[in-house]
């Protein structure tokens, strides 16, 4: 038997015999590594580390890296066989458990069953005790594979109907598939996993949902069990105190405590309403970035909300984008019909019969086929139809500004005397997203971005990036938050699936690396992760219990300008294509509003609060003047509110602290005759009797000054609530 | 013969006998006032001055006003008989003329006609001169009555197949149809007609265009030949000249000029694109009404552009005013097959067959019609649909704000001490208006309103109905629209299609026109014009060339409150229905500032120009010290450009004034040495030179007191440029 040769991160480089594991490298390192390591990573692919090395890898010397507790992948490994131990403890004590698919997420993993018994929060005890057993016994997991035919006889054995379904039909495509075994629990799974289950040192159930088979809305029903799971119990502590901090910051809660947003089933599932409150802290960032664009040059414009479906057509949006775009309004009444047989004709999934049935049903609503060939080809046909089509009015409801701004562009001649062309605009742009994923404010399907499309050309791409930059960190900085890094996304190398010259791509992304360098932002590089049409930058933001939330993005844009064929004429008199950048500072006011509810605990800082100052008279007595200190504070540009309630002014002001108000202003006949107020601040009390004036400038100047005070950061651990799945079950 | 008495307008009780006409009673008066008589006005109907009268009333008195040319309806007479002497020059001078409508419109009238010779501005004389000849020879116009068969014969020995069709179809309700005659011409019209030709004393043909055959653009096409009829020669040339000014003024053509906005037909019809200029000048038309109404108490909201189609269900929008909205989107691939298959069941006109294809359609898209009972009544069916519709998502692009903003008021407990509630948002709406009646920014399909809801206690009413006219009058004088009338459109009292109580009804009557007694604004009452809703009042502004149009608009409405069920918590802790107010002093910013085009020509006063100053170096040894002034004014609030070209500094105030920017700073290097600027008016010439700062000063003086300098207002007769058609032909 050949021996293996393996190359560790430090460049040594081991000759091991062929079924030599991560383990055994580790062990062959020292012991206390070996009972560290949880997994192993080569070439970026994360395994299990008790498996043979040559099966993982074909070369040379195999580049690998072991996996202890401290690394954030490692522990997506543990709460992956965390998810096998919590389905097991559920089959021991539930009769006739289907497993379906058990991942792990952000925070934790869950797994979806179908079984008789509702899972309640009453069961979890039981099931944590289960589990705990499960692990104190440290079993192994074991990987074997078989043929797809074997897979389904074992499935078939365990009476495992849904994996059954998802092997002959999800995984029609696989040869053989592989299974870990831990104990009796067998189950159908990609892997990886750790050694054993003695790994795991402290586990916690979190919570029980519905959920439907493969995420279809008409299939069936399951049960999804979510859980968590850490290397230690300190670490769990920390994230449960964590999520409870979380719980009580959550937007909606406050949202509707303080009368800022509001959700309707009648207006319909994810279509924000913003109440006054609310509405205020959106006019007032509007104001502040509008105000902030026009001193750096930018255009305001403003573009409808529908937009004719040849126009997306031409962005290229539609159809390739259409599940996730609301659908398209026909002024035709066989529109949809039409769009219907369309897609079916594209999926060749339509019979003979049910064409002729819609060919019936759309001549009955006024469609004359002469011309349409029943004989003809697919492409034909969908041809014909898109023809038709065109002929009559359809629309979508705008998913992006960008095509718009394209036509604002075209709409007069530019010469490079104009560029860079800034068009900005807060624009409201709607998406069909699944009725699960939305959530208050920060999922939504109506979302105004604070967009903007600046037109330049190829030399002012780097000015540019370096403005746009600058203002985001401008704008976050403003509301409090400097706590960042950006993400700089650029093009794999080795994949040709991006439009736009080589060249263009270079000079681009070494622009962008050199204006990143520059600014001494903390930065990394994601080879691969732009999108097709251009390089771009993301700002990814720590809230002050330690969440990272996905805000500012700038993007470069080769395509578009291509497909709108978008000009101007140059200093040599002849036409060039500019290029575009997409970019938005707060991402969407929705899900910026909500982000900042959550950080701020609903007390947003004085310069955003929907009610700055609030007068409370000692008694009726005091009305008029408190009246009069309003009018003069409302004149100083100060949001101020009476309580002129008939109740005493401790009363008052333990209102006024429930519902955020940053300063309070008490008023007395002494304060009148003296023309004071006692000025009392939310945080830090009272600070005293002063003149209006002296109050007003006070607070003027913290609302120009935009501070914020208010946050204490936490020393919870960053977590990344991106809700992406990241091991499949 | 019995014989009739006459009640004249000043009270005199006339007797005559039975076949006396108006002509007659007139000629009994004065013959002067009998060849000044056009026609006459018998209970707010325009009537033939030489039909008997007892014809045309049962009452005992017949209360008779006799219309000469002072009166403004008396020139609609004209001009509908004009129409048919028209059709008349027209037949004399082409073969194979088929006569569609011809009706009369704000500025004149117009006849539909189809024939073979294509007619074109070429043509306009010859047609004129025979008309002419018609005049001069001044034949009466005389009216007699035909039963339906005996009008069809008669058509038909004309070959006049528009108008049997017309009979046949659209009159099949009548006994009987009236015709006039004159001359060899005769012509199926409901009247009123001037006695004979002579009364008229100036034509003119307008243009000439396409039309279909009652509109449908599926129907046969038809040329409109436009004209315009007056009493006297002079004020046709007025009226001339009045078309002329507004044709150099046109919104659509300074509106491209300018780079104000465009339109887009791969965007959509009437979906107005704002670019950078005409953004600006909204930009600062909302920041001044937005704080305005924060001043003013009300309080800002934001709302989707969607709603579920249940909303308007509940509001009573949908299906009643479906023709004028833009069709729903359907989640479901079935949505508008099934929406069309209601409404062919609402008209009765499916038949089984059709009904049958329908279904088996459907069925291909995945309806399951379990419960559908193909013998069940229309209703049932109808019924059947709608509960499968509403199991499935419609949404509607919003056409009004009025149910959203009905649902923020909802959304919170709300008690006595809140209201009034004014809630204010700049929401686009979304109206399918006929491609035909579009028009630039004027008429669109998708309008901003600078909308709001003001939810109320019927107390309160009077108090908010003063608020709001009083900010429509501020919000137009700001402007310079001071030159306007209030309409009150009050209940018709014969009628019972008013929704709310008799009383409310009462007491808002007399509450509103109480406040506009007292605001001392020329009012008129318009009783029977009021919506079923509640009582409104319209702003008919005149601009500087006499036309008027309809912008701020305040109205009651006891219907939405009832129909969303919303309630407040009284003082007397019982529950109570508001009374809402829905009102917009701009109407929509799309109407508002493309009016405000034609009015300023293009030049905004400085307030609302999106240039307000432009620095034009002489040389570009000045530039630096430009660009350090343009930044001074920059920060000073104005907006400033700088003229960079390399051109003389004669050719760069040409263009400045042609691109009608308020003020200039010219600066070489005097202006330099001496810190000065040499400002420049557009409209009075040179300033002189003055330090920076004082003209910073004068203009910021000029923004902040929103002078309007540069409407010249011109003595042109009122015309209402309403585009309603007021007789039909």
């Amino acid at each position: 038997m050949a021996n293996i040769c393996v190359k560790l991160p430090d460049g040594t480089v081991q000759e091991h015999p062929e079924n030599t594991t991560a383990l055994d490298v580790a062990k062959g390192i020292s012991d206390g590594l070996a009972r560290a390591v949880v997994a192993a990573e080569i070439d970026g692919k994360v395994v299990d580390a008790f498996r043979p090395l040559s099966e993982l890898s074909d070369e040379a010397e195999i580049p690998l890296t072991l996996l202890t507790n401290r690394d954030r992948t490692a522990l997506d490994v543990l709460r992956h066989s965390c998810a096998h131990i919590m389905a097991r403890a559920v089959m021991r004590l539930y009769k006739g458990v289907s497993l379906a698919f058990g991942p792990t997420t952000s925070g934790g993993f869950y797994y979806d069953f179908d079984l008789e018994h509702k899972i309640s929060e009453d069961d979890f005890a039981a099931i944590e005790k289960e589990m705990k057993a499960i692990i104190k016994q440290g079993e192994p997991f074991e990987r074997f594979m078989l043929t797809r035919d074997e897979a389904v006889d074992l499935c078939r054995d365990l009476n495992q109907d849904l994996k059954v379904e998802h092997i002959e039909t999800g995984l029609s495509a696989e040869e053989s598939v592989s299974f870990y075994r831990q104990g009796e629990f067998v189950d159908l799974c990609r892997g990886p996993h750790i050694p054993n289950a003695g790994k795991i040192k402290a586990i916690k159930l979190l919570s029980v949902a519905g959920a439907y088979w493969k995420g279809d809305s008409s299939g069936r029903q399951l049960q999804r069990l979510y859980g968590t799971a850490f290397f230690d119990k300190k670490e769990l502590a920390a994230y449960l105190e964590q999520l409870e901090e979380a719980r009580r910051r959550d937007h909606r809660v406050l949202g509707k405590k303080h009368g800022l947003f509001a959700l309707n089933p009648e207006v319909g599932s994810g279509l924000c309403l913003w109440l006054p409150k609310g509405a205020r802290v959106r006019v007032t960032l509007e104001d502040f970035l509008r105000k902030e664009l026009l001193g750096r040059g930018y255009d305001p414009v403003y573009s409808p909300h529908l937009g004719r479906v040849e126009l997306y057509e031409t962005s290229g949006h539609f159809p390739y984008y259409r599940d996730s775009q609301f659908p398209p309004l026909y002024a035709s009444e066989a529109g949809s019909l039409l769009d219907a047989m369309t897609q079916r004709l594209e999926s060749g999934s339509i019979s003979k019969d049910d064409e002729d049935k819609l060919i019936a049903a759309a001549e009955v609503l006024g469609v004359n086929f002469d011309g349409y060939k029943p004989s003809a080809s697919a492409d034909d046909k969908k041809s014909w139809i898109h023809g038709w089509q065109t002929a009559n009015e359809r629309y979508l409801v705008k998913p992006m500004n960008c095509p718009h701004h394209a036509h604002i562009f075209k709409a007069q001649q530019r010469s490079y005397r104009q560029l860079p062309l800034r068009l900005f605009e807060f624009g409201t742009v709607y998406r069909h997203e699944q009725t699960g994923e939305l959530n208050g404010m920060l999922r939504v399907r109506g979302l105004t971005q604070d967009d903007a499309h600046i037109f330049c050309t190829g030399d002012q791409v780097e000015e540019e990036f370096r403005a746009t930059i600058e203002l985001t960190k401008f704008v976050l900085e403003s509301v409090g938050l400097d706590d960042y890094q950006v993400q700089l996304s650029l093009r794999d190398p080795n994949s040709d699936k991006y439009v736009g010259s080589q060249e263009n791509w270079d000079r681009a992304e070494s622009a962008l690396r050199g204006v990143l360098q520059d600014s001494g932002l903390s930065y990394g590089e994601q080879p691969g992760e732009a999108a097709f049409y251009g390089p771009k930058a993301d700002f990814m933001v720590r809230d002050c219990i330690g969440r990272s939330w996905q805000l500012g993005t700038v993007q470069l844009d080769y395509n578009l300008p291509e497909r709108f064929k978008l000009e101007y004429v140059g200093a040599d008199n002849a036409a060039h294509r500019p290029v575009m950048i997409h970019r938005a500072p707060f991402g969407s006011l929705e899900r910026f509003v909500g982000m900042l509810i959550e950080h701020f605990a609903g007390a947003f800082p004085l310069w955003l609060a929907p009610e700055q100052v609030r007068i409370l008279p000692l008694s009726e007595k005091s009305t008029e003047y408190a009246i009069a200190v309003a009018k003069q504070m409302e004149e100083a540009g100060l949001k101020t509110t009476v309580d002129l309630k008939n109740s005493k002014v401790q009363a008052k002001i333990r209102d006024a602290q429930l519902e955020l108000v940053p300063y309070m202003a008490v008023v007395g006949p002494q304060e009148a005759e003296a023309g004071h107020v006692a000025l009392r601040d939310r945080i830090d009390g009272d600070l005293g009797a002063m003149p209006i004036a002296e109050a007003i400038a006070r607070l003027q100047q913290e609302v120009r000054e935009r501070k914020v005070r208010q946050v204490v950061k936490s020393n919870f651990t960053q977590i990344e609530d991106d809700g992406a799945e990241r091991f499949e079950g």
